[in-house]
């Protein structure tokens, strides 16, 4: 969900522009760890608007709900980490994708429990552990400088749509 | 979590009890859904104490306790149905279960898309696509008078200690 359907880095750069009056780029947050970039992260987090308020991925919601014709799609999200989010999560997921039902949404801590054929993640530390067919990574600020590994690089939903569908 | 950890027949049995004055017995819930035992279910499962003042299942924190030493124990729990359940769940497990880590919690709709050994529920819907090793159907009112099928029937954390440990 993070980094994948919501736009959480976005988010922080947001966050941190309002608290410093000063807006990081891309660029200058790409290839370092979220929370090196924005040390007070997970106070953030915590907070009862942060996920809510959230920018949806461009064309997530077209791709995502094409996707459900085809295939059984599930939202996975890491979310017992910060049981904050889990209310606004729902919300959110409600508001911008009202076509997953509350059977396909899962919030988890680790995502070892899941079995899928294909994972769309933009952590290593999801899609390593995985045992299913595909891995599909997605590209986010954090993982940019990071070798891919036996994944998949994806930059867009766009990309999904040509891989998936 | 619901029927196996939390006591959720008898937070039913409590509630209809305050309701109507009249206080129903194991023996009159045994063999009839829920739904018809419990008409208002759907309503008090939306309300924001119901599922926080649930009574701990005799012997479960001890049992579960113990299990983490030799198992690797997820709780899962189809929870996004009713999410007004969320928190309060999350808040259960850190009062009754607090050596559970929330890496280890799982609230999810379908349990479908969970892997795992050995999957403890009491309802067929989970335990039937389950493509693990073991299943225990945790004896409640509802399954009482349903044939065990493929799974292995108990009726106390004191019996899966006995299986699992």
């Amino acid at each position: 969900m993070d980094g994948v359907l919501a736009d959480v880095e976005l988010g922080f750069i947001e966050r941190k522009a309002l608290e410093t009056g000063h807006r990081l780029s891309f660029d200058q947050i790409k290839g370092k760890p979220e929370r090196a970039n924005f040390p007070k992260l997970d106070e953030w987090v915590l907070d009862d608007r942060f996920f809510r308020d959230l920018a949806v991925m461009p064309h997530s919601q077209r791709v995502v709900e094409q996707l459900c014709t085809r295939y059984e799609v599930f939202i996975v999200s890491a979310a017992t980490e910060f049981p904050p989010s889990l209310s606004q999560k729902m919300d959110w997921l409600g508001a911008h994708f009202p076509f997953i039902s509350w059977r396909n949404i899962c919030f988890c801590g680790s995502k070892t429990i899941i079995s899928a054929d294909i994972m769309i993640d933009d952590h290593y530390k999801n899609l390593d552990p995985f045992k299913g067919e595909t891995t599909l990574l997605f590209n986010q600020a954090h993982n940019a400088e990071q070798p891919d590994g036996r994944h998949r690089r994806v930059f867009d939903w766009l990309e999904i749509e040509n891989i998936l569908l």
